[in-house]
C-alpha cells in the first residue's frame, strides 16, 4: 500500500466522517422540537371532525331533549344539565362543571292564572282569553307546561279602555301621537307581535304612560302562506301564543346584579331599583283571543299598513264602540318575579399548545316549553360537535388552543346564564378569549343558511361552507358555499349575505361588553319573500320535536350542515396555528358604515352646515384602519412561522382587534353596550346598529327640543367613533414606534 | 487479513461513523438556537448599567435644564421637548418623538394681575398682597417667571368676610359646621396649605358654599426646624408662595376631553362641562401677607390645633374685628383657562424578544418656574437612566421586552401629558404593558429612600435596593437596602418601610385607570420627625439648581441612588425571562387591608349588627387568592423555561394581575378610579387609600341622613371587593379549569 493510497484513504475517511457528522448534525437540528409543527395534521383532523357529525346523531339528541319542558330554574332543567355533564364527559372533555348563578326569573302564579278579559259597566267579565294553548297531540300527559306569560311583568289588574298601537315600536307611537293625535297616557295598549324584540314594545309603551300592554300574534306577521297551522303544518295555531320576557336589560344579566355574577355572596339590589324591569302588566293572547279586543274597539280606523290578517273590522281606540262602549279591558297579571338558582355546564377540552387561548362554543339548554326549535334544535348540534370533538381526540388529537363548551340557562330570562358567566370570567376572557360562535337555535326556516357575525370572520365562514356539502335535495356535490350564494347573494361583494350581529341572543355579553370576536350560524327562511316574525310557533308550546322532523328537516341535513359550519368555526380558530382572522374585511366594513351613517346625517343638510358637523374624521380614521389592516396582513405573509413566539405576537394581534372598539365608558346610557362599532338598536334589540352612538344621536333630530346640544351630542359621537377607530388600528400597526425624530400627531 | 479482522474493523468504522454522527447530532441540537437563552448575560448587564449613572451626570443635566423656566404650553418648554428628544436619539434610543395634545391650561392674565386686599367702608383698599416672589440673586434676568396663582381658579372679585378654616380638610370643615356653628356660606375662606391635596381644600369650600378661597403657607407646615429661608438654607421664605393646580380631575386628564385624548379632531365640552374646574376664585399667597388678613379676623379664637406658625392673635372670623370690623377682604382674580399645545417627549428601545411587551419609565417636564426640585432632578435621573441604556446597547444589550420612556407635559395642571397619551394608548397599554416606573422628583428629603409601589414589585425593590451602595456619607459599603432600613423599619416585616401608591403624580392613569402594575421611588425626609409638609420651597420661585446642590443633594450621591433604584426597577423588568413580580406580596397586603377596612366598619357595632354587614365574603376572598398566589408561584419553580410559550403563558399572568383588579364601571361617582384596591382618597388626592369603595361608602356614616341605605351601600360595595379579589385569584389559577364534575361554586 503505498503512502498516496494511504492518504486517499485517509481522506475517504475523513469524509465520510464529515459527511456522517453533518448527517448526524442536520438530522440534530430538525429533529429538536420547535413549538408551531402542529399544522401538517390539522386540515385532515378539520375534515374527520365535519365528516364525524351526523344526522342521525342530531336527529336523537333533538329527540332525547325535548321530551319534557326544561324551564329555567326548574327540576327538569336541572336534571337535563345533568344529563348533557355526563354525557360530555363520557364523549371525552377533559373537565365538564356545573356552574350556578343566583338570579331574578319570573313565573306565572299557580293558583292565580293570568288572563284579559272585556268589562262591562256592572262589572261583569263578559269575556276571558284562554289560561292556556291546547296541548298537542303526544304530549297531553305532560305536567308543567307553562302557560303563555310575559316574564317580569308587573303584577295588577289595571281596567280601561283599549289603544291599537300596531307593532308597538318608536315610529307607530310618533305615528300616533303626532299625526293621530291620540294619547296614550293611562290607557291599555295594545299591540301586535313582530318587527321588533318585545321588550322594545313595552319600554315605548312605559314612556308613552300606559298602564298595561297586551302583546298578540297576527296571522300576518305568525302564517307562512299556504302553509297549515300545527300539526298539519309549521303555522300558528289561532290558540298558541308568544312567552317571552319584556326586560330592558341593555347588557345587564341579571336585574338584581349588574355587573357582577349573581353568586352567593352578592350584594342584590332592592325590585324597585333593579334593572330592566317593566313598571306596568303585560300579557301575550293568541289571535282566536285577540279578535275579541280588537273587533269592537272606538276611535278612527287605523291606517292601512296598520292592519293585520285578522277579519275584524277594528279601529284605534280609545273608547269601545257601540254596545262596547262602556266596557273596559281588564288585565289580571300575577306572575311574581323570584330570585332562582341556575345552572350553567361547561365543558374543557385543553390546548395542547396555546391552553391559555379561548374558543368558546355556547347555546342556551333553557326553553319556554319543549324547545323543539329554541334552542334544542342548536343544542343539539353542541351535543354533536362535542361527541365529533371527544372522538378525534381518541383518535390522538388535541387542539392548538383550548376549547370551551357551554350549555347556557335562562336565556329566555334576558341571556342570564351566559351573561353571568361572563360576568364572573370577564378578567381572564378579556386576555384570553380568541372567539365565541353562539349555538341557538339552528334552524328557523328550510330556505338556506343564514350567518351573523363580525367582519373578520367573512372569510373564515366562506372557507368553511365551501367546505360542508349543501343539505338540500337536487344540490347533490354543491357546496353549501354554492347554495347559500345562489339564494342568498351580497351583491356587493358577490358573495353570500353576512349580517351584523343584534342582539337577543346569548352573545351578547361577549361581543358587545367584552369585545370577544364573535359569530352565529343557523338555517333560515328566504328573507327577502317569507316576510313572517321568525318563525310561527316561535315561544309557543307547538315548538315540538316533530315540527323539525315533520317539517323543518325530515332528513336532518340542514341541522348537520350547520354542525359542520360551527363545528368548522370553532375547529379552525382553536386550531390554525395563525388566527384565520382578515382585518381587510373589517376595514372594508367600516367604511361601508361610515359612509351609511354620514348619509343618515345628509338629511339635515342645514343643520349640518349651521352646527359645523363633519364626519372628516371619521373617514380618515376608516382610512386609517385601512391601511394599517393591509400592511399587517402583508406582514403577516412574511412572518416566521418557526418562531412561536412572533406567531403569538400577531396572534395577540389578531385576537385583541375586537377588544379594541370596546370603550369602557360604553354607550350613553347603556353602560354594558361598549362595541363602538356594533350595538343592539336602541329601538329594537333584535337588530345591529353600526356607529350605535351616532345613530342615536342623529336618531329623530329634527324634533329635538334643544337642536344645538343634539348636534353637539352628535359631533361628540363622531369624534368618539373616529378615536375608536383609530385607536383600533393603532393595534394593527408594528407593536413598536417606527417614528425616528418627528413630530407625530 | 482473517475475516475476523475485517469484522473487526468494519465494527471499528461502523462505531467511528455512529460516534460521529451522535457527536454530530448533538451539536446539531444544541447549536439550535432556543428563544429563552438570553438570560445569562443580563445579571452582568444590570452590574453595568447600574455603574454607568454617574452623580457628576445627573448634577450635569440638572444643571443644563433648570436655567429657565419651563411652564406647560410655552415655548421654553418645546424648546426642552425638541432638546430631550435629540439627546435621546444621540444617547442611542431607537426612536424618539413628540406626541402633542392640545388641552385646557390656566394663566395669569399678564396685564391684569391677580391679588387680595382688605377693603375698608369706603371701599378704599388698604392693603394689597405682593404680585411676585423676590426673585432668587443670579436669576434676577429671567424672564416669564409666572407669579404664584391657583391655576384653573374661577375669575371674580368677591368681597367678603374672612372666615379661617385651618387645612380645609373634610375634618375641619366638619369641625366649623358641626362643633363650632360657623356657617361658611357666601364668604371668603382662608386655608393653609399642608396635610392634603389643595385642589381639596377648594373642594370642601365649594361644597361649604363659600365664595372664594385663600390659601396660604404657614410655617408650621413650610419651615424645617433650625433651617434658614432660603437661599441661606432651604425653608419657604415669607414671601415664598405656593403654586399650583386646584382641580378635582379625578382622574379625567384634559378637563374638556374625558375619557378620550385631546386631539385636534376630538370634540371638547363647553367650560360649564369641564371637569373638575372649581367654580370661585382661588390665591396663593406666602405667610407674609398672611399676617395680614389673619391678624385683624373676627368671632372666637380658633382650637389650639388651628393655630399655625404665625405670631398674630387671629380668630376663626366671620368679622373683623375692632377698627377692621366693618373692613372686607377682596380677591381679585383675572386668571384665564385656554386650550393649549403640550408635547410628550416618546422613547422607544425595541425588546429583542418580545417587543411587544413594554416598561415605561415616565415622568413630567414641566414646573412652575425653575424646577430644580420639581421635577427636574427626576428627570435629570432619567436623562441619566436613558444615556445608560444607550451606552449599554452600544455594547451590544437589548432588552427582551420593549423599554418605552416619556418626558411628560403639563403634570403640574393635572397630570395632562401622561392622561392624554394613556388614553391615547389605552388599548396597547391594556394589552401590552408590563409596568410603569414613575419620575418624578427623585429628592424631597436628606434622610433616606421612599418608595411607593404596588405590592407585586416589593420584592424586586428589595432586591434592587440591595444591589445600589448607601449615599450616605459614614455608610461607605453598606447597601441602600439597610440603610433605608436602619431609618425606616417596616416592623411587621421587619423590612424598610413601602407606601401604597396616592396620585398626584403621573402613575395615576396607568395604574388606577388601566391597572398596570407600577412604583415609584425618591430620596426623602424623616417622616416621623419631620413634619411640615413635602419640602418647604414646594411649587415656589426658590425650587433652583442650588437648592439642590448647595443643600439636598451636594455630592448628588443621593440621586445617582434613586437612578439606580428606577433604572434597576425598569431594567429588571424588561430583561428577566420570568417576570419579577411576587403575587404572594399581593396576597399578603390584601389580608392587611381586608382587616384593617374590617376594624373600621367594627366602630360601628350595632349598626353591623342591625343591617346584617358581614366582612366574610371579603375575608374568604383574600384567603381565595393567598391560595392561588402560593400554588402559582410554586408552578413556577417547576417552570420548563426552554419552552418560550410556557414562560410567555406564566409571564401573561403575571401582567395581567394588577388589571384583574380593575373594574370598568369604576368607584363611585369617580369613573377613571377603576382599581378596586387602590384609589386617591376622596379627601385627599396624594393619599393613597385600600378597599376605597369600602371606605368611603363607611366614612361619616355615623352622620347619614338615610342609614339603611348607607350600610346598603357599605354592603354593595363589600361585594364589589370580594368579587374582584377572587376574580383577581382566578387569573393566578391555572388557565384551564381542572374541576372534573363535580357543581362548583
Amino acid at each position: 500500500m503505498g503512502s498516496e493510497d494511504k492518504i486517499i484513504r485517509w481522506i475517504c475517511r475523513l469524509t465520510a466522517i464529515t459527511a456522517f457528522f453533518l448527517i448526524g448534525f442536520i438530522i440534530g437540528w430538525f429533529a429538536r422540537p420547535s413549538s408551531v409543527n402542529h399544522e401538517r395534521t390539522s386540515k385532515s383532523f378539520l375534515r374527520d371532525f365535519m365528516d364525524e357529525m351526523h344526522a342521525e346523531n342530531i336527529k336523537h339528541h333533538l329527540r332525547k331533549f325535548t321530551k319534557l319542558p326544561h324551564l329555567a330554574g326548574t327540576q327538569q332543567n336541572l336534571n337535563l344539565a345533568e344529563q348533557i355533564r355526563n354525557e360530555w364527559m363520557e364523549f371525552g372533555l377533559d373537565s365538564v362543571e356545573l356552574v350556578p348563578y343566583d338570579v331574578l326569573l319570573s313565573y306565572p302564579n299557580k293558583t292565580n292564572p293570568n288572563y284579559i278579559s272585556i268589562v262591562d259597566q256592572l262589572g261583569n267579565e263578559i269575556f276571558k282569553t284562554s289560561l292556556a294553548e291546547p296541548v298537542p297531540e303526544g304530549y297531553e300527559d305532560v305536567a308543567d307546561i307553562v302557560p303563555p306569560y310575559s316574564a317580569f311583568s308587573a303584577k295588577g289588574q289595571p281596567e280601561d279602555e283599549l289603544v291599537y298601537v300596531n307593532y308597538g315600536r318608536t315610529e307607530d307611537f310618533f305615528k300616533l301621537e303626532r299625526e293621530l293625535g291620540i294619547n296614550c297616557t293611562g290607557k291599555i295598549l295594545i299591540a301586535r307581535y313582530g318587527k321588533i324584540f318585545r321588550g322594545n314594545k313595552v319600554k315605548n309603551a312605559v314612556l308613552a304612560g300606559a298602564k298595561g300592554i297586551i302583546l298578540f300574534s297576527d296571522p300576518a306577521d305568525y302564517w307562512a302562506e299556504d302553509v297549515e297551522p300545527y300539526p298539519k303544518g309549521w303555522n300558528l295555531p289561532g290558540g298558541g301564543a308568544q312567552r317571552g320576557n319584556v326586560l330592558n336589560l341593555n347588557g345587564a344579566g341579571d336585574p338584581l346584579t349588574p355587573g357582577y355574577p349573581a353568586k352567593e355572596y352578592t350584594y342584590r339590589s332592592s325590585l324597585e331599583d333593579a334593572v330592566g324591569l317593566p313598571k306596568i302588566p303585560v300579557h301575550p293572547i293568541g289571535f282566536h283571543d285577540a279578535v275579541h279586543l280588537l273587533q269592537n274597539m272606538g276611535g278612527p280606523a287605523p291606517p292601512d299598513s296598520w292592519k293585520g290578517a285578522l277579519n275584524v273590522s277594528y279601529r284605534i281606540g280609545p273608547g269601545f264602540t257601540d254596545g262596547f262602549r262602556q266596557n273596559k279591558v281588564r288585565m289580571n297579571i300575577h306572575t311574581n318575579n323570584q330570585v332562582t338558582r341556575i345552572y350553567n355546564v361547561i365543558g374543557w377540552i385543553r390546548g395542547a399548545v396555546e391552553p391559555d387561548r379561548y374558543i368558546i362554543l355556547g347555546g342556551h339548554r333553557d326553553a319556554w316549553v319543549f324547545g323543539g326549535i329554541d334552542p334544542v334544535s342548536g343544542a343539539a348540534v353542541v351535543h354533536e360537535n362535542v361527541r365529533a370533538a371527544g372522538k378525534l381526540m381518541k383518535k390522538g388529537w388535541r387542539p392548538r388552543r383550548t376549547l370551551i363548551f357551554a350549555s347556557w340557562d335562562a336565556e329566555e330570562f334576558g341571556l342570564q346564564g351566559s351573561t353571568e358567566w361572563a360576568e364572573d370570567n370577564a378578567r381572564v376572557l378579556q386576555e384570553r378569549a380568541v372567539a365565541y360562535i353562539n349555538a341557538d337555535s339552528a334552524i328557523e326556516g328550510m330556505y338556506t343558511l343564514r350567518v351573523d357575525c363580525t367582519p373578520s370572520l367573512h372569510t373564515l365562514v366562506y372557507d368553511i361552507t365551501k367546505k360542508v356539502l349543501s343539505p338540500e335535495e337536487g344540490e347533490e356535490g354543491m357546496s353549501l358555499y354554492e347554495s347559500w350564494h345562489k339564494r342568498d347573494n351580497w351583491p356587493e361583494k358577490d358573495k353570500p349575505w353576512i349580517s351584523k350581529l343584534g342582539s337577543g341572543s346569548d352573545f351578547e355579553a361577549y361581543f358587545i361588553r367584552l369585545g370577544i370576536t364573535s359569530g352565529r350560524a343557523r338555517y333560515t327562511k328566504n328573507r327577502k319573500t317569507e316576510r313572517y316574525s321568525s318563525y310561527p310557533v316561535y315561544h309557543s308550546v307547538y315548538e315540538t320535536y316533530e315540527i323539525v322532523e315533520r317539517f323543518y328537516d325530515p332528513r336532518f341535513r340542514r341541522l348537520e350542515a350547520v354542525a359542520r359550519v360551527r363545528g368548522g368555526l370553532i375547529f379552525s380558530l382553536a386550531d390554525s396555528a395563525v388566527l384565520p382572522l382578515d382585518c381587510v374585511e373589517y376595514a372594508t366594513s367600516l367604511s361601508t358604515y361610515a359612509n351609511s351613517i354620514h348619509q343618515l346625517a345628509k338629511k339635515h343638510p342645514e343643520a349640518m352646515q349651521q352646527y359645523v358637523v363633519s364626519f372628516d374624521s371619521l373617514f380618515s380614521a376608516a382610512e386609517n384602519f385601512t391601511v394599517a389592516a393591509r400592511d399587517f396582513h402583508q406582514r403577516l405573509d412574511q412572518l416566521d412561522s418557526s418562531n412561536a413566539l412572533a406567531v403569538r405576537m400577531v396572534n395577540d394581534q389578531l385576537m385583541y382587534l375586537e377588544r379594541a372598539f370596546i370603550d369602557p365608558l360604553g354607550l350613553p346610557g347603556r353602560p354594558f353596550y361598549r362595541h363602538i362599532i356594533f350595538a343592539p338598536s336602541s329601538h329594537n334589540k333584535y337588530a345591529g346598529e353600526s356607529f350605535p352612538g351616532i345613530y342615536d344621536a342623529l336618531f329623530d333630530i329634527e324634533n329635538a327640543a334643544e337642536p344645538e346640544n343634539a348636534w353637539n351630542e352628535v359631533k361628540r359621537q363622531i369624534s368618539i367613533a373616529a378615536f375608536t377607530v383609530n385607536a383600533a388600528a393603532e393595534t394593527l400597526k408594528p407593536v413598536v414606534s417606527e417614528t425616528k425624530t418627528s413630530i407625530h400627531n
